[in-house]
């Protein structure tokens, strides 16, 4: 170890004992790496007090563009995907359950109820999807009664409550019947950009990444003595999947097939849609039960 | 390796991969490892969802309370120690050179020319100080016409630009004489607080650090093919050193003896302190060569 490594590590050292004093073991755990981890990036990188200043900067407008409507920290953490790995820790893989994903900034409480066989469009635009599957735990076992939310975007890329008016669009929810089983319509997923004005846009665009998420639909699922599952549908085809999902958030098995229906294809609940083409999803989701991991606990 | 371990770790590669069409070579380089040092603090303290959510809100409030006046961006870095790790990269251990410390928020371009056995006070109010050394290279050749700007907070532990008034007190330049001797009056600096009633603060009160700074007084040295100095010298005997300074800006070589002088002893210069007592210190200082390390460069 060289006299500027012994000077450079004696100040982390400095730095972590600072901490030893805090009541809260978790808080002195939390800190502790941090500090390795920060200091131990600008010892690799040989950070320049130019770069420092730019990195200053750069949080400072991340900062100030952050609203009510708008959270740029949120997505700053999904591009680095800090977000999905804080996913991963928390939903550890767990026999055949299905894969957790971001939860992105656009669910809304209260979603309209829709029944089986309801539509969550609301009048959104875009073509319409038919999405069926089951509801089971990891033993096999139908779990009847759970809470399925769902929520998407419309054709034009956007969530309802981007429009800032009061609409209610693209978003219900349902519950598995007896069977385990659950049956809606929606709108097929397109792809998007995330907000790409900001800091965060400009980021991407300095290191030559897409904004763009591939196409995707949202779905949260709960039911008692079972983890809470967040969750998306990928659309198999999606070009964006080869491109890269800014967020990180496609696992392969998350990506499903929406089969094209031609025009005048008999629909399963007998709906009429005009002549129009849509298409047709299953996805067939497994619960892990609750209190697996804790995450965070010692 | 564990199937879970393996999912993370899958995710930390896949973001790594997504900066590897940076155009920029140390943009790549700068992101590769931020990314993985953030994706292994997050999976050393497995971190949990709520506490990813506290992370998200602590920097939506540091980013919503700093302006133009006030900068918690930079308190968060200083009491993370990380400031000091960046100045500590670029400015490596060479010979006897004076050890630098960190900036702060508190210098302002274009302070007053004092000169030679000036005063910086400007009115402030404090003790007097008479601070006096020599500027030499690592040769140990004097070092005439070097830029030597001195600032310090008052005895209220307010520096003049925390007033919101126009005043200009505590500050000023001088140059170095022809045998790289200085010698000016200031005040005897005094620890104070940083700015601790927002969020940063919190953290500290959270963790039972304390949020004043050891009493100096700043310096920044400036001449022709030498390495630009920022550091501070602290105060002997000062407590707050053994507390702990609250962003990590002390080196043992940087403390120095303040001198007590009873009533009416004579001044270096013969000036009438009018009975008051006073203190005199004495600072070295030592430039490296200019273009010693590049950090950053590669």
């Amino acid at each position: 170890m060289t006299d500027q490594s012994r000077i450079e590590q004696a100040l982390t050292d400095e730095v972590v004992a600072s901490f030893a004093g805090a009541p809260d073991a978790r808080m002195r755990e939390v800190m502790d790496s941090l500090t390795r981890h920060l200091h131990a990036f600008i010892r690799d990188v040989r950070l320049t007090e130019d770069e420092w200043r730019a990195a200053i900067e750069f949080l400072t407008e991340t900062g100030h563009i952050t609203d009510d409507k708008r959270q740029e920290f949120i997505l700053l953490s999904d591009v680095l995907g800090a977000s999905m790995q804080t996913i991963a820790v928390n939903n550890e893989a767990y026999r055949d359950a299905t894969e957790a994903t971001v939860f992105g900034p656009f669910f809304v409480e209260d979603a309209p109820f829709i029944g089986q066989g309801g539509d969550i469009a609301g009048g959104a635009p875009g073509q319409p999807c038919w999405v069926e599957g089951t509801v089971r735990d990891t033993d096999g076992a139908p779990v009847p009664g759970a809470r399925i939310e769902v929520w998407e975007a419309d054709e034009d890329g956007l969530y309802d409550v981007q429009y800032g008016d009061e609409r209610v669009a693209g978003r219900g929810h349902l519950f598995s019947d007896d069977e385990g089983g659950f049956r809606f319509w929606c709108l097929t997923p397109t792809p998007y950009p995330i907000p790409h004005d900001g800091p965060v846009g400009r980021l991407l665009n300095a290191v030559g990444r897409s904004p763009v998420r591939a196409a995707h639909l949202h779905f949260m699922v709960t039911a008692e003595k079972l983890r809470t599952l967040v969750t998306h549908i990928f659309v198999e085809g999606d070009p964006q999947l080869d491109i890269g999902d800014s967020v990180f958030g496609v696992k392969e098995s998350l990506v499903k097939r929406f089969e094209e229906q031609q025009p005048g294809t008999p629909t399963p609940d007998g709906r009429d849609l005009g002549g129009a083409t849509w298409t047709r999803a299953r996805f067939d989701i497994v619960l892990a039960p609750e209190g697996l991991a804790e995450p965070g606990a010692r």
